[in-house]
């Protein structure tokens, strides 16, 4: 027998559930904390994808308890439409099984594998069947079902099913148990940090452990659905082409204003003309090479980018500078969506923003944020187009410090949103290099990157600017002295001056013929919202306008006016009294106010 | 109806064909070049695996041929054991399916993914089926396929079949075409280049449109091929035991000792006990709370790792060296293989060489070779855990300076080699972050650091101790003047003490009494292997010794010795003669020789 006979032995077909098994790093499940994070993203995942098919407010609950002896459980329940019966043991028992990865629109889920990962991943490490609850609306019957994988075949093994009583109407709810040592907390609550950032219309709740934590909706605005379009006569290969064909029953005209995307008759027309082709013909009779005629004709006719509103869903700018000021005090923020392109026939949109100042860390490199179709990309930073068109920008052009990332309370979000996402594996965790995205990408970043130069420089030309007022502000004083002394007038109150110079809110303080006179006169930019302090013993009885709150202690009267001052107004009280005591306005910074008592 | 079966019906199951289909990234198929690159890596591995289980030197044959109209042409042939045909179609035209997935020992391919993706791609974007000739021995028949793969079913699409005359006696032949716009021949022979320094056994013979190259082998020994093992009792998870436990009609004490690699009747025995189980009860009969204590007592008690010389095949430290010696001229190179180790049950071994100075590029970043299962890693080096582990070495701490990767005259290669690589996708371009990997490849680079640190502060003492010394020199002949004048004695020679200082070979040539001498005296640490070359009017025809050739050109007489002197030695030749004309030492770098002619 020859060896080739021997080696032909040990030829087997490998189950795609096998093959994940080996290698479930792939599919983010390397580590066990990383794999708590995969399960609960992935059934976040499909929550949101479903609530938005369904057109709900996403309420999300998730916990995670250990049940002792390294074993954690997992659950995640939503409010989505469900699902039905005969569906649910493939969903979560069969990897590379669902309803998304045909479609040609943006979604969180794209391939039939995240779920149906942690139910092999649970199954592997702690031998448990994955619990799922489902109920499709308040007419039918919630669903209780014990599923695992059979690895050599990749399809679902039912342990149990069987009718259930549940008070949610609709919703699903998955429960997943696996062996691990940590419950990732830090890890988890970045996670639902993130995806709130990007996801304003959802609602989670939390139980880890005694602990529990609500990130609250901020937006009451259901997210549209994509809408699902053809594929584009530009991006398809010859191989699609040909299945198409083979399985199409049309005439070649109909096939080619029906089957794809932006072709309309006229185009249609052109594209058969230019191929050869009668429109009338059956598509399926076509030869290889009159397909390929047809291939070269589809891609040499103009026809518009796919229309990408319809099938993509970008966060838009006002939200994501929305949601960053939620979770981060900065003093920049700026953002941009830019317009959707194309990479192979797939559509996709890059949107980023910038933010600088305020409670970022001084120092270090720049916090990243990625994500991918309203995801949180939380691992693999390094291996990230994002991350390598961030490296790439030169930040030095825009004043920004750069050792590969650039550093200083700096913090970059990019999000690539896209019918097809090109992911450098399975886990979704990081994006794959493809040259039209990163273009994108750059741009985006360049385009930010002179928006933060603009109010560095503007903020340095601020700080120059005070500096030299302050120079002159200090001498003011003394020059007023040596003139009132040379030409023996009495000193001239030189506050105004200063305020002016220095952009401050004044407050002032005389008496004259027992009369009390106090001012505000605002010399900032903007109003100012202050409590003006007067504390002396007066009681200030027949003031205009009437104190906000006056209290007495031993003959002293403190009285307060709540007041906004416009830019450049003044706004005044008088009353009877001696004057004296002491004046204050509080509500401001102590740089951006001057009290001047001329009483003393 | 409910919007759950409005979803239910876009519910599908996904053949893993078409899920590569889409996503073709992951397979290294993003790019044309890439794809070339993908090819012919994927069949050059399959060549190399199938020769080493046949134990042939491997001589393979590749050729990139441009036929026209961006359809390039790939041909890897080699003289492996050939595939029975009735294999052909599954190997070559249904991904998932192989020989080596379901092995615990070293290969190059993993996956059963790797060819079958080449053939994907090609009937993708040129529609072309994949032609295979193979034959298995001298008494079989050659058969010739044409094969695609059927996306919708991941199964073989059989086009042709055909007995065919085939001048091997045994070998495989592959034929591909895909569009592509380039035949990437840089990253092609640089792929060929590394493959060569890990593979030192094997040939190939390369044609690139119409230039042709060889790689010849530098070891005549053929690779021991590395032998399957059982999974370790250490690394099993509790899904693969159950799997396992289920399929086995042993008893519990067969079942462990010939089901797991280490595990004799001692330990199986105690397992057993630890366990609270009989040896003698089914194994197919254990409940899974009784599989579950099974585990734990099979990872309680302690085995021997796995028997990693049969199971790995390192390349060593003295190829290593070798291949790197070939193909990059180096100062220094030094090489470490280190004891193999385990992750997740799989056993794995870290090699790693360093070389510096010589001919590698005096500045920028360090050149990084990395390997894995002896297959170069050509892409992806920012995402490898390799790059993450030269990156996290503080490399300063060796007087190597660093920005992330260490820069200078510095190159770095990387084996990791195991049962099961841990990639970071199906490309297999990066290896995973996997801790102990990591761990194994950081303490092979410290240690070659260390090396390295050691040379670099050698060289350098060598510098300050050449430096003083020509310093020294530079006085000494004037010194000499000065005390001869003083004690008013003729000039001595002063040579020999700068050769001792700067270990010089010196040859001196004097004559007295038409007696001519000429010596050579070594002051270096090794022989000197030269020429000494006299050119005077004396024919030396008495000289002793003889001069190993001799010329006359219009009366001068060119005598030269080829001699070795020894170190601290001296070699003396003398004849009669008048003396005069010149003398010379050739083979010798000139800052290491000096000629002192006495008769001048």
């Amino acid at each position: 027998m020859v060896l080739a006979d021997e080696l032909a032995k040990q030829q087997r077909s490998i189950s795609v559930a096998e093959f994940f098994e080996k290698n479930k790093h792939l599919l983010g499940f390397d580590s066990p904390t990383r794999g708590v994070i995969t399960t609960i993203k992935e059934a976040v995942d499909n929550a949101l994808d479903a609530c938005e098919e369904a057109q709900v407010l996403p309420d999300i609950y998730i916990s995670i308890k250990k049940t002792g002896n390294d074993i954690f459980r997992i659950i995640v329940e939503d409010n989505g439409p469900g699902i039905v019966p005969a569906q649910v043991p493939f969903v979560f028992g069969k990897l590379l099984y669902g309803s998304r990865f045909h479609q040609i629109r943006q979604t969180r889920g794209q391939q039939g594998i995240g779920i149906s990962a942690a139910v092999l991943y649970a199954q592997l490490t702690s031998g448990l069947p994955t619990i799922v609850l489902s109920r499709t609306g308040p007419k039918e019957s919630a669903h209780r079902f014990e599923i695992q994988i059979k690895i050599e075949t990749n399809e679902p093994d039912i342990i149990s099913q069987q009718p259930i009583e549940w008070d949610r109407t609709h919703g699903t709810r998955v429960q997943i148990e696996f062996r691990s040592t940590m419950s990732a907390k830090k890890k988890l609550l970045e996670y639902l940090k993130y995806t709130s950032i990007v996801n304003p219309h959802a609602r989670f709740r939390v139980e880890l452990d005694d602990e529990s934590f609500t990130f609250e909706r901020v937006s009451q605005e259901v997210i549209a659905c994509p809408v699902a379009i053809q594929p584009h006569p530009h991006g398809i290969e010859f191989g699609q082409l040909k299945r198409m064909a083979t399985a199409s029953e049309e005439k070649l005209l109909d096939f080619l204003v029906e089957g794809f995307s932006r072709v309309g008759k006229k185009s249609a027309q052109e594209m058969c003309d230019k191929a050869g082709l009668k429109g009338m013909v059956r598509v399926k009779g076509l030869t290889t090479e009159q397909l390929k005629a047809l291939l070269a004709a589809m891609q040499a006719v103009a026809v518009p980018a796919p229309p990408s509103s319809q099938c993509l869903s970008p966060i838009g700018e006002e939200l994501i500078r929305r949601g960053l000021d939620k979770e981060f005090q900065m003093d920049f923020v700026a953002a941009r969506t830019r317009q959707s392109s194309v990479f192979s026939g797939h559509s996709f949109m890059v949107e980023a923003a910038i933010g600088y100042g305020g409670k970022l860390p001084p120092e270090g490199t720049a916090i990243i944020l990625r994500f991918a179709n309203r995801v949180p990309l939380m691992y693999q930073q390094g291996a990230c187009a994002i991350t390598g068109c961030i490296t790439n920008v030169n930040w030095k052009a825009y004043n920004i410090s750069q050792q590969g990332l650039p550093t200083g309370p700096i913090l970059i979000l990019v999000h690539v949103a896209s019918t097809n996402v090109p992911f450098t594996s399975e886990s979704k965790d990081a994006v794959a290099s493809i040259p039209e995205i990163e273009k994108e990408i750059v741009l985006a970043l360049q385009d930010l990157g002179r928006d933060l130069k603009n109010f560095l420089s503007r903020r340095d030309k601020n700080k120059v600017a005070e500096d030299r007022a302050r120079a002159v502000c200090a001498i003011i004083p003394e020059l007023a002295a040596k003139v009132s002394e040379i030409v023996d007038k009495p000193l001239v109150d030189t506050s105004p001056i200063e305020g002016k110079l220095m952009r401050k809110l004044i407050a002032k303080k005389w008496t004259r013929d027992n009369r009390v006179t106090i001012e505000a006169i605002n010399y900032a930019g903007h109003d100012g919202e202050v409590s003006v302090y007067d504390i002396s013993h007066d009681n200030a009885a027949d003031a205009s306008p009437k104190p906000d709150f006056v209290s007495e202690v031993e003959g002293q009267f403190t009285k307060v006016w709540k007041v906004i001052v416009p830019p450049q107004k003044i706004w005044r009280v008088t009353y009877s009294g001696k004057g004296g005591g002491m004046l204050d306005i509080r509500g401001i910074d102590d740089n951006k106010k001057m009290v001047v008592d001329l009483d003393v």
